[in-house]
């Protein structure tokens, strides 16, 4: 059984039935029925006016409201760890024709107000000097862990303050959702955050992401800059198909769930072999000579996260997804708890 | 009946199934077991060694291809109405981070080899002026037109002797192979093309299209401007899955045979309102007064072409995909018979 | 005597004098005292408060003009044989990270208001184009001829009305004033110029220009951008100084004069040898056979400015310089004369 | 008296006299016989054969060179409190189109072998990290402190194992070779340095720095990009003439070993309050309540260095200049011997 990322399970069924059910003509582009249908769907999630602009994968989300949030010349606060700095190659460089990530440190890949305006006190306010624009914050984050709604309001309010435009990447947001029960309002616009990239693929979808502006002037431009990228699929409808789909009963909630409930039992088992404390769908274990193998052997694949991230270190990274949920796992927590 | 574009039609249903086929767990992004076949696919319809990389648009394909030959000062020839100048909001620009297109004139949107060396000639060599790093062409054009091998070659032989990089637009390549019967070999790198956009998605695919590199030192770069674009998708053998079922028993070349077929009937059906010669799956008429009207009143849906192309001018254009062969088209062009 | 072009001319004495008289230490980059006084002395000249900045070359004034008033993925309306099309190898591209020229035909490289209503018409308004932002036109123009308060007044209506910023390439424009007697004001923010290169290297200056922002508020992203691109020198006196002088008493007036008399005596003694009227200093003529030689063979040096701009096409160039007043030019007037 | 920077003082008089001496017409931009004699006059300073590109400012040069070192998608090692990170405002992202400065830290600025590697080790080889293609140090450093022959080849031989450009940021160049004796050629190209940005205009110069290419492949891409970035000044005579003066006679170390000397007896003075080494011509003091006070009431002015660079730390800041000898900073040595 694989944990190495919920980046590769299957599509869940009935995402898989909303794009067979696409399969019609329709206008191109994004002039679909689905397409025009997201702003309301999305809108109805987050209990405001949205845009929701669907793109194939997480790094253009995440790029496309950092270019919205990030002039050419100026920096991007984030997380030392951050998929957008260790994970997307440069892509928010790419995207935004050069801004500077400026990096902070912060337990489990989380992004504290003072680590903010620690860096912001470090600028000097002239031109030799990149200026910070905006903040991106990841969660759940990079290690699994969730901001609560007065914690996002709290970097919020910095933002506001410093003039910051504030982008979440929510790879993994609906695990944060469902982990926290906080509202997708309250984690979001109304602690100040501008764009969120809202997850799917590593949650049950095909390749549909959805970028979500709370600002909604910023969307006129990033229209444009999707066309541009190149991401702007031909017949958006399949990719609009599966978003509706996962809104669609909430099944990007009961999605994550399982998910969350995997990598709770599996955390359960692992007792203090824990790196972090578990609480969304990431499961980060210290393992003695030999039990990795062990492990394996049994048929479990997993990361040596030193590895693959030899700048975070650690060790061994489960990852569940959808179709992971606590009985699903219960062979991997067996097998971790008779070590 | 819609005649918009080839761009709307349904995903074939080879292609479906081989989606749902491929709706399993394998490594992500382009590691699992669809994509690694896609060299050895693509390397036996080209009758040499490839390398072929999957992207959901052609817009992304024709980008990263001519990043990969023109470095940002310089520039690439083109026909003015390529779709790379008129219709991807400017992403050659984009990936080439500023590159300029040299627009050239030509029947058809067809370039010929002296509007290539006129160009080169009326460019000083020296700082002060962008020098040419490249030739694109599309084939078939942007009106339907085929280019020969001898065609290919002529202009190949150009961009060899005066050290340009050769990419070919082949969103309906399908389309101008099954009509001329020349080899995918004769139309490519035996004329000199260094890299194509293998076009997918206008032929029954749902978001796929190869960019094939037949110059395979492009390929390593490439890998990484992919990624860096947010272009790689997590997914991939869903998308891999759609370019081998294209190529399985030769799937792209009979669905455009097919939809080569509906436009044949169609320009039968039309004698002297044509406008330029089919001889792939776009017809382009001169209808008189009224007369756009009278095909709509009767559930034909097509583009005036003035009003969507207006540097192009010309009048109607119909567009036939793989599911609208003769047969299927033949209400149509009994209506224009009958007008 | 060369007649080449007015870059290559020695500096003005009263310039070069400006300059030594900088040479004593200051505040770095422009912190100096000559460079806190630009803005004030630039106001005077426009009758209306502007931020004026200082850059060593007409490129980076125009490329910086136009990074503050097009955004990376629209694009800017020029003439097709103006400079920053044909001459400055693509440095727009570079500093707006791949906006597009929009080419503009139009008699002596001047832009009328219907070529650039035409250019609006052809495109749609859809994010498959590239839309417009901006216009850019040289005055003098790249062929000596020169707008009329109530040209630029004109083609400030249409950015107006059709949202363009306006950009002026005032490479010539103390040579446009001199010509036509207009005011500055006239001539720039009265007819809704945002920004003028404000040209003195061609008139009498070292490498001193000046980049004159009418809309201010464009001025604080401006800086960021001069200081990235590696020109905010850090002896920014010696720069200002140039600049003050070429203010002081006019002097970029009077030297403008003089080269505008040197190029009318040449007209004059052409006669219908002259390609176009002669407004300023620059003079093109058609020379029949050996006509160029027999100049040369008595010491005047020019451009045979076919081979120069083979896309212009014309014959013979000569441009007069600050120092080749009526008296100076008189011997090359003689010998066209006597052609 | 000033001590802020060496980027402040005045022009030499030698340099001076040359710029007047130039004040002729020539050819215009890099086509004079000054800019023409630049390759052969630091040929001969670097013992082989070198390409010498004028340009305004040192960023200009650093950038220029990493430009050609690193393609868009890779990444510069350099150090933390390199000149190109902080005070640059991303204009190695400008031209390099969105490449990373990938941090390291190190002594008084310096970067080991060890922080290479150390950096190089942390990044997994695939495409969702930036991978790194060159290295970029300063010497002397950013702190003052200067490299061997010794460290620059064990730097050099790192960058040559692992495929990387080596470039060197010699802003303070002069004063490193004044300091240590070395050859010009140990310091650079037999160490395995690409590219030097040869510092002038913090030692004498008025706007003139020269692009040295050891690899001189490198020159001609570089050329264009020097004009798309609006570098080619037009009467570059009056900029190469000012490198010509300071070669002449070996201007350039004289000047150095002249300022090296005044922040020498400057470092005599202040026994144990100085924070680095002193080799070159900067000083790092640390002062108690009230000292900077009293240094400044009797007329000496200095960066509090904690205010200037925030993310450094440390405290007070005196640079020397070509014209602040031992003689004529006594006055200063004098009164931090008396604090």
């Amino acid at each position: 059984m694989q944990f190495f990322s919920d980046n590769a399970a299957p599509v869940h069924p009935q995402v898989m039935q909303a794009i067979i059910d696409a399969d019609q003509i329709d206008a191109p582009y994004d002039g679909d029925a689905w397409s025009q249908k997201l702003d309301a769907a999305f809108s109805q999630v987050f209990e405001t006016e949205v845009t929701a602009i669907w793109v194939a994968t997480g790094t253009a989300a995440n790029s496309l409201a950092l270019a919205a949030l990030c002039p050419p010349h100026k920096g991007i606060i984030c997380h030392r760890l951050a998929h957008i700095e260790q994970d997307e190659c440069g892509a928010p460089g790419f995207y935004t024709h050069g801004a500077k990530l400026m990096l902070v440190d912060g337990e489990g890949a989380k992004v504290a107000p003072d680590a903010v305006t620690n860096t912001l006190a470090a600028i000097r306010d002239d031109v030799h000097q990149v200026q910070a624009a905006a903040l991106s914050v990841t969660n759940a984050s990079e290690y699994g862990l969730t901001y609560s709604p007065e914690e996002m309001a709290a970097l919020g309010a910095v933002c506001k303050e410093r003039g910051l435009g504030f982008h979440l990447d929510g790879a993994r947001f609906a695990n944060a959702v469902a982990s926290t029960g906080a509202s997708p309002a309250d984690l979001t616009w109304r602690a100040g955050v501008d764009a969120l990239s809202f997850g799917c693929v590593k949650n049950g979808a095909m390749n549909a992401e959805a970028l979500i502006l709370f600002d909604r002037d910023l969307a006129k431009d990033t229209r444009y800059r999707l066309k541009r990228a190149g991401h702007l699929m031909s017949k958006g409808r399949y990719v609009a198909a599966q978003l509706l789909a996962m809104l669609e009963g909430d099944l990007w909630l009961s999605n994550a769930r399982a998910a969350n409930a995997g990598a709770t039992l599996i955390a359960e088992a692992a007792g203090d072999r824990l790196l972090y404390p578990v609480q969304t769908n990431e499961v980060f274990l210290k393992l003695g000579p030999g039990e990795a193998d062990a492990l394996r052997a049994k048929g479990f694949d997993f990361y040596d996260w030193g590895v693959v991230m030899p700048e975070a270190g650690g060790e061994a990274r489960f990852v569940t997804s959808w179709n992971q949920d606590a009985e699903a796992v219960r062979p991997l927590a067996d097998a971790i708890a008779a070590l």
